[in-house]
């Protein structure tokens, strides 16, 4: 499934500006990104990777350069040490790509806002997007793509004076006029305040809330129900997640925004949300690892009642690095071909997408149509 | 769900006639046909029942006349009330259905061979095909749908002289001119001494081996695998199985034969078959219910190593008798449009298709494409 | 497994008054009773039918008579009907034991408080007391054991003024002079305010909080961890709760009331309570059966990583109802034998139980020690 | 758990003598006992060194001596960097025990008896025996216990010449006067071959098949049904084992072996062995680690259907090698106080055990009684 080495990418280079850059996925996207390019790694979940996308003319994984805003201080070369030690990164990885890492590293800046930070939002959207902008021109890139890939924030308050951090760096991404992605159930562009400007900023963006696990699954068994005519009755389910997710989330806010993505699958594919609830539950014992089990109740013909259960078990961090590496390609290359506002072809990475059907098989193939549109530059 | 009552259907009353006329799946259709047309349940699991079918012509449930093939005794009215009890027909639907049901039970011929039977494969072939015709004459139907929903018959053995019973009975449906489904993973038609019968005989058939639960769910399951590019290692799966077919499946060549088709849809889908076995266990304690358990390693970005398990509850019974209804129903409409030949349309019912996509979205696509076409009358 | 005939059981005949005589629990406790007692049902579920037991001095099945309050208006022998359709009792069960429980119905009294009910809490324990004294009387019972099977109430607000209303039950059976067991994990007579009464009463009681799935697999489970001295670090679980139950303890406040007693056999056995949540959710698409899902983290040696899970289908009334008439039995033969005050033999039927070992094994075996003793008639 | 330092531990050195000392259960034993001596790991899993233990003059884990007989040729500090690829040792470990673990391997010999080997039975007890003599005199351990780690043999096929190599090993043992331990399922001492010696070897001995996982959770689940007076009607499972043990017991007699072994418990539990398969399916791609899979169809009060579900993935050689240790310390001080013959005290740590009691809670009992004889010297 590589790419042919003849295929025509951009010879340009392209800025990757990861909100959260010090995090598991950000981590694990960096170290990745290098040894898939350097070819001591295969592209394993890079869906952009594979053949349909060699023509679509993606910029070459070689040819991303790293920076973020954090408000984390351990360096990236050593929180890939922590991620090889707790099984997320092979053994041996980190010191692989230490150089890029700490190229990587010398790129982020402090995002906020900090308690206590006195700024007024558009005094902060002024100094993300100055950040933004100096990576772009300090690096040479030809573009930067801005991706939130940060820890959940609690639900905004109704009411609250402050635009939610989210929203705040989602602003400076369109006022330094870059492309923008959210694989966060954050905010983010989703907030009134941000509209007009989302409207007039005139770059493409997408989101939100990469799909990476039950919601993934939910994606391809409610259209199965779906179209076997079978009646879902109750969709229960759990997850366990260590890492930093699963502390935000414990938050009951955070775990309300997560959820209200996680049921749009069900209710968008059956036409009405089945009986039954979703927990988040902080593990940490569990470290990088994430579990969710699924319980559905159906019923078939005659009133029968059977279940299916499903139980995912998988690393955070390995399932959405990938996806993070593909939307970075994809928006770059939709910025270069002059594709603007949201971006429906790519509800194939979401849970709550900006349009678009809500089953995967839908999704995976308005994904390779898309692949085809940017292949002829459209 | 309902059809709505002007649809263009036939007037004409239509044949069903069951390969295994006493079985669990056969006594669920036949009530459960009648219990829906008489509007006493709902048609839940029928797919041939949801909108996109409205206009396809397809004849009604209230018009379709059942009889068949049985080497068992107990009548269709004494197995409904077994059926019953073990909890997969309603308490009071054999008591309100038992009319039809005994109306079917006059239509049952003995099938075979039994033991000791000493008539040749012509002769047995020539005598059920007169029980079908006869069948079609006396009942004054336009049209007689064979379908085998028997227990699965061990795989043939090579150089066996005899035509294995499957065999036998799918020979005599074309003999009588009539479409023949084969529901089970039994030989049927996919035996080289049918070859220039099938291709002669100028009627549609579909099969083989009905897609009811582990397979189901691995036709959804694979592609998105395939599609986030995540590398399947290992598939292993277990049923158990109470029911004839748990004790028909324990015969090692009967399971051998069931296994190839639950493969398929891997490797087609995969590109490449996955370490693995398929258990295939005779749990009569378990009674009408079964159970199967997978259980898929794969691994994602820089070799992280993830499982997905799945374990799915269903009564075999009640989730093949709607398929049997609606593909009774496509085939005999098929019959009236003119098709011959295997309809690679209906491979969203089989586990061992002819032809046509393996993933179970393309195919749902492709049996909502036939039933635009039928609409047509083409 | 069935009782010698010549065992020394009371020839005289016992009361069982149950809290909630109308819900799914005391129906079928009652109706099983009475099936148990006719020979026309095993005993299956029933530790008190086991040969252990047989010398004990037990009433017999066919010596109990049923009343008690409850605040629905529903007959039992509908009750039963309902449970029938829902799959908890045979069909044809509820009309053999029609005349029994019709029976039973006629000793049901209203409960209370209702809203709007202003009497004291005093008045409200008089009130129940005479009921029960009255039954007692007029059914001309040896003696009547009370037994909590209501729904879960809310966990009491600390300051609250008036008693809740299990403790007022509670209080009634003690003024009433009879043995008392709260198979539920509300409050009873864990109330400060009854701890005089309950140390003067002289009567036998015991409870509470029958343990009939996920807690009764933790008390195997968890000693199973500590005898082969592994670590373990996190346990998480999630009840999926159709039934009356569900929807009570969909209340936070009652929740928490289960919880902590399923917390507490980790905590006694583990020496420590580990990591991770347990939620208890309301599905009424479930009816009458619940699923527990456990999910057990732990580390064997030189750290490895590990996990057990375990997934338990049920039938809560089925669970409950043998072990209710157990413990009926046992507390009318320990109020027999002048035992009074908490019987911590009986902590194999609890989840928070009065003293005794957490662990299930050594809990059998003060149960068979109990058996034993009662033999001797102390 | 750590043992006292004032403990009353024998001065003397043990030797540890495994068959199939360079596998994945010896190299872990041989790495953890350097690693939890020198206090860089805890003993988790090691029920010798909780509490109970401390007084019963076990040989201390620094006095172990390690040595071996094995046909593989990988020295023990590869094997032990391999494992710590496979995430079954922490990174780190193999490095810092290397030393032992490379005094160990010296200790290895060549075992056998290899294809085209013609020595005769007793040549190769023998040969075994001087090796095993060899050692206890050069190393100056007090004593040396013979334990069988190696893979699973296939069950032995009646009428067969030669002993299996097990029994070779077994026969050794005793002639070189050790106590030996079958942690395995193949044949060992239970050889009629072997009886007379056995009988007249005056060593102490115990076994067979460790109880390392879906035999543990059934030495605990089985009395939970029993003791609850639950119907169990199935029970199947299926294990899924990477590592070489996958590999030798997908060889049906081998399996045959482990299967005998796995059903007792269930049997001499429950009274009766209930329907159901057990499959153990050679997964490679799962590397050292495994799942079993246990479905429990059982039935309770008036006949209501329920299941119970288990699922247990761990890693074998981590389960295996605390077990091995305590065993050797255990025989070590058994032969020291003098006790002769199969030791039922240990069926805790057994499938198939010399007698005793089956449920898991009666056998951690004998064993802590044992436990408290041996520090009184009998």
């Amino acid at each position: 499934m590589s790419l042919p080495t003849d295929a025509p990418q951009s010879a340009a280079r392209t800025g990757v500006w990861l909100i959260g850059a010090r995090g598991s996925v950000a981590a694990t996207a960096a170290a990745g990104c290098a040894a898939v390019a350097a070819g001591i790694q295969p592209a394993t979940g890079m869906v952009t990777e594979t053949p349909p996308f060699a023509a679509s003319g993606l910029p070459a994984l070689s040819s991303l350069v790293f920076g973020g805003h954090d408000t984390a201080a351990c360096p990236l070369p050593k929180r890939a040490e922590e991620l090889a030690g707790a099984g997320v990164l092979p053994h041996g990885l980190p010191a692989a790509v230490r150089g890029e890492l700490a190229a990587a590293d010398t790129e982020i800046r402090t995002g906020g806002p900090l308690p206590g930070d006195t700024r007024s939002d558009q005094e902060l959207i002024d100094a993300f997007a100055q950040d933004i902008t100096a990576f772009t021109r300090r690096t040479g890139v030809a573009r930067t793509v801005v991706l939130n890939v940060a820890s959940t924030e609690p639900a905004p308050v109704p009411g609250e004076a402050r635009l939610p951090a989210s929203s705040l760096y989602a602003a400076a991404a369109l006022r330094a006029g870059c492309p923008y992605v959210n694989f966060t159930p954050s905010t983010g562009l989703h907030h009134h305040g941000l509209e007009a400007l989302a409207h007039s900023a005139g770059v493409p963006y997408a989101g939100r809330d990469g799909k990476t696990g039950q919601t993934l699954l939910r994606a391809v068994l409610a259209p199965m129900f779906q179209q076997r005519a079978l009646d879902v009755r109750a969709w229960s389910g759990t997850n366990l997640l260590g890492g930093g997710d699963g502390a935000a989330l414990a938050d009951s806010r955070a775990a309300a925004a997560k959820n209200a993505g996680k049921n749009r699958v069900l209710e968008d594919t059956l036409g009405t949300l089945p009986e039954g609830e979703v927990h988040i539950d902080d593990v940490p014992q569990l470290g990088e690892w994430k579990t969710a089990w699924d319980h559905v109740a159906f019923e078939g013909f005659l009133g029968s009642r059977m279940i299916l259960q499903t139980i995912w078990q998988g690393c955070d961090s390995a399932l959405a690095a990938p996806l993070v590496l593909d939307l970075a390609r994809l928006l770059a290359r939709s910025h270069e071909a002059g594709l603007t506002g949201p971006r429906p072809e790519l509800g194939f990475y979401f849970k709550d997408p900006d349009g678009g059907p809500p089953a995967l098989g839908p999704q995976y193939a308005a994904l390779l149509g898309f692949a085809g549109r940017l292949a002829e530059g459209r």
